[in-house]
């Protein structure tokens, strides 16, 4: 496994790759490394001869009161688990390389980013697609794969590649969840075990939901009143949004008709935790 | 010469031509072609397998007021003026290819846009970034070649292509002038007769900075004074910036030091003009 820290040889690595026809898979992480991860990574490796991941904690697509600094990291352990699931190159850059000192370009997509985290989280997806654009640029990828458990992320990074005509694909895979539905996060380790149990929480209201629309109910404040009620009787949660939105504009809609998304955001004592199921889904373990 | 309308039929025509491992020059315009826009084209001939021109005049760089709508556009004189230049493909896509009813992603280079023809022109610079983006995305380019008459906008692009990465090449190429020193613009066509002759204004006001200069003056107010008394001098004209600026940040600044360059939009009767002088540079008819 190659590592590969400037823009400039991971440029000419992935161009050398392209001119011989070889077909790059792009996965881009923040590290520390879950299941999830590496499910992905697997992916990867099915549909490519070249396996790119990066890791790079992104500076701008956190707030300034967010948790940049303390966001875990271990790339020791992250390259073993990379080298692992047979990724071929490593992308780590440091923030000089990919923030020089007079950098000033974002990229912005308007419309699906309003909703959801976009509220609580204000420059969080200028961020993300900022950061995206570049590395795409850098990784030159043929297909470049997410998780949805960031579910608006992955609406966001495909209204981008396609609005500004990048000409890659934008897969997306299903989240992965611990042994009792918990949605892999590595932001989970922040939890202490009592907020671990709550944490729980999210997956059981999604469950519900899922419940309710294979019983027939369409009416989404139906759905989310029974949501939030679970949730708020877990100790330590503070509910940010629940929400049902179409999958395409990922504005609140009223009835469920299209396809459609329940999306939620918990703060679990102070760790931030989202979730989501697309109504129809598997909502698997 | 080739003719594409549509953002597949070109990527996979320039993908196919980089996999054979053929350069391409891309020269992206708004059609209308006059000299300057050939000079570019013989520029892209020299230093590419391929040359690719876009015509397209793009609504997102034109604000509410401004003249979209009667942008002079004729499109088979410029067939016949790109084909004599020996242009392989003109890339002519529709205002909904470009931006389908979805659209919603903008490109912003933040500090080189604030000043000059930013100020008077809100959201222009962001549409230029924002097409610019899509095109380099869908010619694919080896190197991307612009006038430096619009300097404002070379600038701004070469930060774009830096901060996001993308792994072409920026070349600009001196402003092209009418016997007497005008700049050729397709907008020079607005322009009465007698507007014509005070337009030659921006050029003697750009020829007496180069004087001052070359003089020993380095006082950007001394210089900008003399600029603007020969301007309002001239009938029909009204001056919307006379600036000197570091070329780097587009700052003004106060005393010619680094590399700097004096930038100025006039109104001549309903017309905006724009010219520039790099301070050390020719400037030639």
């Amino acid at each position: 496994m190659k590592i590969v820290k400037t823009v400039k040889k991971m440029q000419s690595l992935s161009e050398g790759l392209r001119l011989r026809g070889q077909r790059i898979a792009f996965v881009p992480t923040m590290g520390y490394f879950h299941d999830g991860h590496i499910s992905l990574m697997k992916e990867a490796r099915k549909i490519a001869d070249c396996v790119v991941v990066s890791i790079y904690v992104n500076p701008t697509q956190f707030g300034p009161k967010e948790d940049f600094s303390k966001y875990p990291r271990d790339l020791d352990r992250d390259l073993k688990m990379a080298d692992s699931a047979n990724v071929d190159v490593i992308f780590y850059p440091s923030n000089r390389e990919m923030y020089p000192a007079y950098y000033q370009t974002y990229v912005d997509v308007e419309k699906v980013t309003q909703n959801l985290c976009g509220m609580s989280r204000p420059g969080h997806f200028r961020g993300v697609t900022t950061v995206c654009s570049k590395l795409f640029n850098i990784v030159k990828p043929h297909v470049a794969i997410f998780g949805k458990k960031d579910f608006q992320q992955f609406i966001t990074i495909k209204r981008m590649v396609d609005d500004l005509n990048m000409d890659l694909q934008i897969l997306g895979f299903p989240t992965v969840r611990e042994a009792d539905g918990l949605a892999m996060s590595s932001r989970n380790q922040y939890l202490s075990k009592e907020e671990r149990l709550s944490a729980l929480t999210l997956f059981q209201a999604l469950k519900s939901a899922q419940r309710m629309y294979r019983k027939g109910e369409r009416k989404s404040s139906e759905i989310i009143d029974q949501a939030e009620r679970l949730i708020e009787r877990a100790p330590f949660t503070k509910i940010d949004y629940v929400k049902i939105c179409d999958t395409k504009t990922l504005k609140d809609i009223q009835n469920i008709k299209g396809e459609s998304v329940m999306a939620l955001a918990v703060k679990v004592g102070k760790t931030r935790l989202i979730d989501n199921h697309v109504f129809g889904d598997e909502l698997k373990i």
